[in-house]
């Protein structure tokens, strides 16, 4: 049964409502913070997980170096809110983009990804409109088949390019290795050659960027690594459990939801449907959310505002008008759903946060 | 190649951009009331697929008797923009939506769905707040398994029940059967036990509503039927094309999307990801979306902002930086994603139409 703090919640802003617990969130901030600092890398959160610019200060406050972000209207909302140090871990690419990139460039410290020439061509346009140049970090693919060269030859000439681009500064590479030994391996021996490809030409990276919250756990592992980017970690979800990530207890957010039907025995249904929890299968997880109330329930498909359950393995049934939790699959989505969090500590209501960076095209 | 209404519109606005054509959208709106008046049925288009005042307008202006929504947040945004006659096709439940109902329901001609005695229980506050009779009507599921009473004989008595709480009107049956010749045969024996049911008691149904754009096709089929309810009509999307109950000329909506990655030969990156183009299967349909420039293409997976592109089976492929269209496997999930859609009418851009009724909690 959920506590007094959801009854109120659920009283006072309704349901379905995404919470988040901010003492979960700050422990969540510090132990990555301590695991980078540990590891002698700088730490740039991606706020793309909870795209709230008093979050992304809080991760400042204790330590972050800067914040990734995952498209340009991200960055421009953060560099409003006052946040600086911003890497975009995308290609910036078009007329409309470069251009707004350019103004953002004028006072902001913020550095941008290519993965091709095409990119890099379009990007001089964006330091011409700041006025200053354009650092470009060189996106590898290690094996995760995304964005990303695929080979160190790729990402030399690339790097290449760049330096020569007017306005343009080489500033390192980015990479994003799978979840096993066998990839960070790979990704030494891709950055090694780079490197070693490098030092004809006199260019070398300042930069040399990891990402991933499951990665935390392979920090330090990559000789010449100079940062991590991971952003899940700030709430965690059913996915990064499954990966080992996270426990519970570190899980920062819950949708609260409540039963509005019991048509039959074996099922009932929470107003919690694909608008809210997102159809993310979480990576091949089995049903959409963990229901905390009732943890052998599953969510096992949605309309839009019905989130179906399957109560067929429950000997505790939830009745109609009950309040559950849900832990989503994926965090970051559902975030992504919603125009305010709704922030606790414990058994105390903070008030609304307004996902400030959500819902702009690109 | 895209045409240059979406050229300028990838320039003006930026992509990813959700495009909808006025001209299909008033042609759909229009196919769908004359397909209503023939069948003699009242036309109340769900506007859960646009959430936007001004597209609801167009549909009353056509015929349409009223309106459907999801959700009350819906139909607070509809009623204050001038909307009435407003059905909400959910069971509203607590404390804190049953106050919004009642406070709606003083200058809103509105009704709403039950399908179990707690939701009917919790309905006379509302009518109690709005100082007049609320209309309730009992949701009847006939094989689909969603919400919904799963007999006449508990409809019977839910209206009864609804009947006899104070401040409450039996107004009616929700129906919404299944795209089959079977299901329908079902509903008609669900409704002429559920009526026989309800003379001895001396009520009688003033709506019976059907729903779902593939019923469309079935429209007449259901003798005592009153009332249809279809939503995605309006935009349509593969779903629809998958069932026969649209074309590709009847596709209202689609997605700009810039290619901003070939890293390999078979392989591309689409600007519209997970937090643009959703997840939602679309019924087992295969990948995300129809790419309109390379049908043969497949959107096999994504990143929140990366929409990962099968290029295997195609003969002309994408560049970096080209424009594409997709349509959407589910176009309702997808214009919850964002602020605004962009407006044209053929090849004129008429201008940014905010998606006002997103966003809301319940």
């Amino acid at each position: 049964m959920v506590g007094d703090v959801h009854r109120r919640i659920a009283r006072e802003f309704g349901t379905p409502a995404v919470v988040i617990d901010l003492d979960v969130v700050e422990r969540n901030i510090a132990r990555v913070q301590a695991a980078c600092d540990r590891a002698g890398l700088a730490n740039r959160p991606h706020i793309k997980t909870h795209k709230i610019p008093a979050l992304a200060m809080m991760q400042r406050a204790a330590g972050a170096k800067g914040i990734t972000c995952q498209k340009l209207g991200e960055a421009e909302v953060m560099a409003d809110a006052g946040l600086d140090d911003i890497l975009i871990s995308y290609n910036i690419l078009g007329v409309e983009k470069v251009e707004r990139l350019g103004a953002l460039r004028r006072h902001v410290d913020i550095a941008v990804c290519a993965d091709n020439p095409t990119v890099v061509d379009g990007l001089p346009r964006a330091a011409e409109i700041a006025g200053r140049p354009l650092p470009v970090l060189v996106e590898c693919d290690t094996g995760r088949k995304r964005a990303g060269v695929e080979t160190a030859a790729e990402a030399v000439e690339l790097a290449g390019r760049i330096a020569a681009s007017p306005g343009l500064e080489f500033a390192g590479f980015l990479m994003y290795p799978q979840e096993t030994p066998a990839s960070w391996a790979a990704t030494q021996r891709f950055l090694d050659t780079a490197l070693a490809g490098l030092r004809g030409g006199g260019l070398a990276p300042r930069i040399v960027s990891t990402g991933g919250t499951p990665n935390l756990a392979s920090l330090g592992q990559l000789a010449g690594a100079t940062e991590h980017r991971a952003g899940t970690y700030v709430f965690n979800d059913r996915m990064m459990m499954a990966c080992g990530a996270a426990t519970l207890a570190d899980c920062a957010l819950t949708v609260l939801s409540t039963v509005v039907s019991r048509a039959g025995p074996e099922r009932g249904i929470l107003d919690a449907g694909s608008k809210t929890l997102t159809a993310d299968p979480g990576g091949g997880l089995d049903g959409y959310g963990l229901v905390l109330e009732h943890p052998e329930a599953r969510i096992k498909a949605f309309a839009e505002e019905h989130g179906f359950l399957d109560l067929a393995a429950c000997n505790d049934r939830p009745k109609v008008g009950d309040l559950v939790r849900v832990i989503p699959n994926h965090v970051c989505v559902v975030v992504n759903m919603v125009d305010r969090l709704i922030a606790v500590r414990g058994s105390e209501i903070v008030g609304e946060m307004p996902v400030a960076a959500r819902g702009r095209i690109g």
